[in-house]
């Protein structure tokens, strides 16, 4: 039998020791864990960016992997801890929406973690990556069944940040899911949803741009020219040749983006 | 038997091949090691940010890991390389007090890391985490004796950073010991030492504002408002509801605060 | 047998969640691999810095491990990925130039990557650390011949950018290969092709600065004075003690360095 794996995702950052604790914890309640960061580069209580970087992620994962998810601006509050389950993968996270991408697009399974047994004691009320979500996900990795944790709940919460709105016969408004590293803006529009653009005429109003070019590769367009592109998380991108899109537009996480099919 | 736990507390950042050097050479000295990031983030230099980073992670690893702490402005120079044990751990590092918390609460042993066999050779002048730390811990996980690397020493350096300092009757003078990624303040006052700052009314002076709160968590104070916590890492810490207090009073690491008692 | 070991080398930054796609494709693959990361944090779209940061870490990995390298600004167009053999490692990456640094110092092999069966499909435009190479280097860590990747092709691309030029009869023309975490600039002077520094006279014009000194450690010349020192990358480095050099002289990545041997 393979180590079992956990991957992170948090808004911690790699300068404290959060991410570390969080580690150590896990190492200690289940040994042969394997942990792999996924990215704890979230924006600080940015859920929809967690979200979005764990519905990107999981599922490349072999089946069976614990996915902990903390981007959790309600610690200490009444707001749950939450074992999910679905496409044969296992999430831990608070209920505050960060799992609704996942809920979206797959048939799941909800559980409040009520059982304090799995916690680690005295609970912070700062901390619970530390002290909830790191322990239960190890004891879940080392064969603690979901039922222990606690009892299936329906009304969780379910965030919908990811789809675009239609204000028109032809007009929608969307928004920028995520700024990435090299300044590409990914949007909600999908590709699934939107596959007409490689058809037909469009303008998409990003900031002061309006762009009109479906580009097939980065290199394909003229350096400083904004163009769309299909991107590798299955929407669409706004990218410039080489240099950062959201910088030139002056757009960031959630600017709202208007979709016009000509 | 599980495979050894090296545990890595660097200022080395994530930039360069520095950290990843180092894994090279302990998966070499010793393949099945497993190898654990506590963070790579310390402050340039910050011996009391990288003595706090470790304080607050190695004791949540199992017993019997190798902690590796590279905080080192003297590379190259006479100070000598270390190898203490305490509360059953190990840790290898410079002996300029990045170790000093560990001292000051556990009963520790330490050694002098003198015998050259277990060096990579030739060593460099700038670069002992891959030349000395790195390969000492490689080869203490992977069984030499701790008596092997040097004999045991009592002038080791200890450094007195995480106490606050009586001032009068009722007043304290104490530090910023670190801010951590949301701009959280962890202070050197600590919960044990100051159990009376949750029943009884106080002042602590931070920059330009006097907190006189005691939340017990992020959630029950209003936006923009400034106040103390009991913190996850045993220290009380200044918080302002989802932004970045630190930089909204101005305060960095190190920065003076003081408590009065009312 | 001990189990593979893959290294990553990218330009990905840890904020985003593609270095973590990647080990989730390589561990769906190969699941006992063990993943290493070098750095993620090369500067985007930076062949040479990608180049250095490899020909840094490779070697001090065991023999037979696999390193991917995924810097790459013309992902989606006709550059081929390939599969490159030295000294006992294998190398993944695009054919852009960023193993220059291997090819020149190791006898090696070159394969274009071409066997579309261990691609993931389908194969997007923009992602091929995901597509291509993660799989690729999870396919030879698990077993698969190289051969089995493609034919052996020896129009590879190399690029000359660590050699200085000579200028004159006692003059050099170099660069910064890197500025490191602490401001340290690496120039691309090697210690072995420059030996004189330490024994006869020299001027290195960096920025505004005429530097003259070699120092054996940081600690040895005065605060904000800038001195050259061997570094620990078998280069010269320019540095001031406890302070970043590239920040002081306004130097980055790439700027030019002129030697004279007085």
């Amino acid at each position: 039998m393979p180590a079992p794996l956990i991957t992170l995702t948090t808004d911690f950052g790699l300068s404290d020791h959060y991410v570390g604790v969080m580690k150590a914890v896990i190492l200690s309640i289940c040994p042969p864990a394997r942990i792999v960061d996924i990215s704890h580069g979230v924006g600080a209580y940015e859920i929809a960016e967690g979200a979005f970087t764990l519905a990107q992620s999981y599922s490349y994962f072999p089946r069976g992997s614990v996915h902990v998810v903390v981007v959790d601006p309600g610690v200490g509050t009444a707001r749950r801890p939450i074992l999910a389950q679905a496409a044969g993968h296992y999430f831990i996270a608070p209920d505050n929406g960060v799992l609704s991408m996942v809920y979206a697009r797959k048939k799941h399974k909800v559980r409040a973690i009520v059982n304090d047994r799995y916690y680690l004691r005295p609970v912070s009320n700062t901390f619970h990556g530390r002290d909830i979500f790191a322990p239960a996900a190890a004891h879940l990795a080392a064969g603690t069944a979901p039922a222990r944790f606690g009892r299936i709940i329906d009304d969780y919460l379910r965030l919908d940040f990811d789809r675009p709105v239609r204000t028109g016969r032809r007009t929608w408004t969307g928004a920028v899911l995520k700024v990435d590293r090299f300044g590409n803006m990914i949007t909600n529009f999908s590709l699934e949803e939107f596959p007409e653009l490689g058809q037909r005429a469009f303008e998409l109003a990003a900031g002061p741009q309006r762009i009109q070019v479906l580009a097939r590769n980065y290199a394909e367009c003229a350096p400083g020219e904004p163009f769309l592109i299909a991107g590798s998380a299955g929407y669409y991108e706004i990218s410039v040749g080489q240099a950062p899109a959201a910088k030139l537009l002056g757009c960031s996480t959630g600017a709202p983006l208007e979709l016009t099919l000509l």
